[in-house]
């Protein structure tokens, strides 16, 4: 029994992992830490948790985390990872951060968007992007792997075979992604997030400068074998869950029908078990995934444009955050892939 | 492994008896009838089941689902079990009714509320309705398990250890419920189940008449020893699942304080793992349950008014449906209750 | 042209005031009052008011206030109307004081529920409750107005006919109410406001000790002649705006039949304009009156049970907040009630 | 006062129709043309004219139409614009087609994209696109007026600036749409549109192939000055109005800074009342335009990508259908352009 610890367990992400856990054959929640609701129990927190059989919530303490954890789940925020990572490290734990300390190789990159020296750069370099559909033995090798943004995620695997297969114009690449508002999580108290504000309207933000433009851009560059550069816009919609990205990119005359762009896709997800590429004319739906690690993937061919659409449906807190981390982990334990997330989407 | 065999697969009753089914360690889907989707994969109806491994649709027929199953569950509608149980109790199988079919044991009742004579009264009569937390050894012995209602599985929870002890004051019974509009169903076209006819709106319907209260007032006046009337009241609330229960009861001078009330519903809820009393001042909400078979319980003293307050929290297609459902069958099969229950609410 | 002066602008109830009066013939919107805003237009916080003519927000000084108005609304906050009423009516103003700092009369009752004395006792016995269909000729004579909550306002319009008509027994009324989330306002910022924990779920709050019940119960009480004591729970709904308030008294044999009930509910509402009851079998929707000062009810005769069940949709920031105000400051300024407040619902 | 006529007015945008009209101070509701409701008030498909002084609905018949109406807002569906055109024309009645039938001056493109031949040609050359931003002066002039789609206003109004300004690479342009789903309409009856489907979900559907999309090349081709083709992608969100349209578009080094965009929006859109271009980083959210005709903007650009990405949000029922027909009737009846349509948004 793999004994997990997790980090930040009072905030969404964290509640998601226990939840995930808390169905897993092979591994046990052993230690959680919230400063907010030390000495109490999750649930208090989470009243969804009542009844469950979990440790209560202490303050992050690394020694006690070392030594209750074989594996350990950051997922407080940005800028702990750097900081607990080199003594869970050093105690020979492994370590998936859920935020985005590890993500960017490009530390430049990761000072303009993020507005802090990297204090751990060695291990920003050593550390895994943990996509498990591109780079399985990769994860399954590392002590540390930096967990995907969930946009990141979406836009990745939407456009990761066409970019791979040098069909997509790589100067022509819109990436439009709708967003369930969890992403914002539990801790950050705004006007903008109240229940009125949000329902009943969408807008979009950060247009032209969203934080996950530079890992989207780093890995669809490592895929394309050279340098690309996206327009990424997130939109804000009125539901607690759910990514849809809308990915357009020129393909010229390289495709000749919606069909030759299936059978690429299909081919490049085969055997991946949590991507489904749907049959002709089917659009993803994020209800569809609400609630687990799946990602269904749309694909047409604007031939009067020249252009595919790609559309990619994923669970933010799923596949866009704890689904891929449990993943992650067990890729990086030893057990099959879909251990513990193959349940289906609550629908409706 | 226990053979399970669906009638209705394909409505929303159907699909999330398939997704708790799919995480049972000792039963497997092996027979799944669907009049609209036979001869196709159920992921045609929800592709929240995409790559799960279930047997295709098909259309009724009670040999074909007597020789598959060992457990059939009915979820069609109103009007089959009665149909269908005949033949597959001949057949030896155990079946769970998930409409009104088997509910009522007056049966002129019956007819009163559902327009139509019974057409198997002595199965009527044999039936058990399957609250695990009142009938749980009637249950274990059954073969043939009327699955309650799901505002009368809200409302029985809520008053059940007020009426068996005598406290309330049998006259005064006034049941508010609200519910996720997923209780109408998928096959039921009509304007006011529109999004937009539902949305960023209230209202109740039934007043006075809904088709639930017999039920609630059968096994009511069975834990109170005499025969009962209540008040209650239906809503619809824009929202998906979920169904919050608000009774209300006379408590003249029978009880002190909210203690004395929270004394009574955690010694009479005691040992029973899906039904959670919070604490003084705790209030349920419909969030901590979606998509479990949990029941959330808060009990106030409204001192001045000499009345019981009773909230109570399940999720309309778990506790009031298909997880109840589950529950029969893990008694009537020797299974641990909570076997494929166990799963915390998605939260957010 | 009355000109009108606003405290508290860039609440949801102040916007909701300049929405109305933006489309009053006979009065003008001429000072706005704003901390967080001063110096900036209302646009700034809200908008939706783009385009239109209005002017800045200012911090608020009573002066000026009362030099550029004829009319003040008070919607800032609780505690604001004891402060800056005695100097606003002394300047010779008319005041309408939003929050509830003039509804109580018994000032024992105010420090019990609002948790500190009141430092206007005089003003608190001369101000009028304004409930137009109740106290019209009150009003139209008055220089202080306290607008009723929300809440309060939907249970006395449901009960008003059946308490002034003795047919209630006094001792048996419940009220359930469910109300959107927009009256806790904007500048509450805590967890349970949040998106992601309102939506898909319901629950009551404040059960049994509600700040509106000690309003509801002076209000009824006069009518009925006799001191009552009712039972109030409130609960958010996942929408923005509306309160259905579902209403239960024992009639005994008083009433006959639904009939009788919209016999006398008829009669009494007689000439209201804003009140509209609904025809038997009619169940009225929050929807039908969103962004208005309408109120639509059904009324029931549970004949089973001698009880009558009275359904009430208002919108709490129209009829239950702003709407009503300015129907108040109609009567106060000797226009037609309705004038300003004729507008459908926006439906869908 | 001119008289207003309605055909199909139990539909949304025929309700809409009379929600404006009833507080417009030039015009008056004097015909109402309803198959379903004939014979009935209004307030029997819409409670929420409950109390409204209009006409009750009858079957509609072109003379009765013409005897009592000067102007005819045809909003029944498809189709219905060329039958009933020809005769009210005769009849010297000014007509405003809020679907599709007149808007496309190509008519293998009408017959491609809604799949029957044109019975009147003739008035379709005649009848003049009723953006008044972009036609006021045919507008004006024109007896029978095609309402634009609402899809079609927020793309054109988006992207008008930079396809007349020539700064649009023409050959790039990606329009992202997202709308809510009362554009649906009220009469189409599928499971798709049940609240349970449509809640916390979000999906792309007619991908490469929506009947939008002729309309807006049509226009935007006309303000370019040669053909261009777009890539159109429209979108299901979870709320029952608004548009929200991101439309992409290289610009090269043509614009230096969004600064350069933003005075090339506000010169274009000068003294247009229903349009505001927001300020740098403003991004427009459709909440603030719920139920009016406004239309807010924003305008990046995404300097390392040399694309223009340009937000643009309307009230698909106000702006994108009922509200911008009242305002082509104003111009049509000389009125001013924005009488009856000042209102500000309901907000929250």
């Amino acid at each position: 029994m793999v004994r997990v610890g997790i980090i930040g367990a009072s905030g969404y992400a964290g509640a998601e992992l226990v939840r995930y856990l808390l169905g897993h054959a092979g591994a046990r929640v052993t230690y959680l830490a919230s400063d907010t609701y030390a000495g109490r129990p999750l649930a208090d927190a989470f009243p969804s948790f009542l009844g469950q059989d979990l440790p209560d919530c202490e303050t992050y303490d690394a020694e006690i985390a070392a030594e209750r954890s074989d594996v350990v789940f950051q997922a407080q925020g940005n800028g702990v990872g750097m900081r607990v990572a080199p003594e869970l490290l050093e105690f020979g734990k492994k370590l998936i951060d859920i935020p985005a300390d590890f993500r960017l190789k490009d530390l430049s990159e990761y000072k303009r968007f993020y507005g802090a020296d990297h204090t751990a750069p060695q291990l920003a370099a050593e550390a895994v992007y943990g996509i498990p559909e591109l780079r399985a033995d990769e994860i399954a090798g590392a002590r540390l792997v930096a967990n995907p943004g969930c946009y990141a995620t979406g836009a990745i695997l939407a456009l990761a075979p066409l970019v791979w297969s040098k069909l997509a114009d790589l100067r022509s690449i819109v990436i439009d992604s709708k967003s369930g508002v969890s992403g914002a999580g539990r801790s950050k108290l705004e006007v903008s997030g109240l229940f009125c504000e949000v329902n009943e309207g969408i807008k979009a933000y950060a247009v032209g400068g969203h934080r996950h433009t530079p890992e989207i851009e780093q890995e669809l560059s490592a895929l394309a074998g050279e340098r690309l550069i996206v327009s990424f816009t997130p939109h804000l919609v009125p539901m607690n869950r759910g990514i849809l990205t809308t990915a357009y990119a020129g393909v010229g005359s390289g495709a000749a029908s919606t069909g030759d762009l299936l059978a690429l896709y299909r081919d490049f997800y085969s055997g991946k078990p949590f991507v489904a590429v749907l049959d002709e004319g089917g659009q993803p739906n994020t209800k569809s995934v609400f609630g687990t690690n799946f990602c269904h993937i749309g694909v047409s061919l604007d031939e009067r444009a020249g252009r595919a659409i790609v559309t990619c449906a994923i669970d933010n807190m799923g596949k866009g955050a704890a689904g891929q981390a449990v993943q992650n982990m067990n890729l990086m334990c030893g057990f099959e892939q879909s251990t513990g997330l193959v349940c289906a989407a609550v629908f409706p």
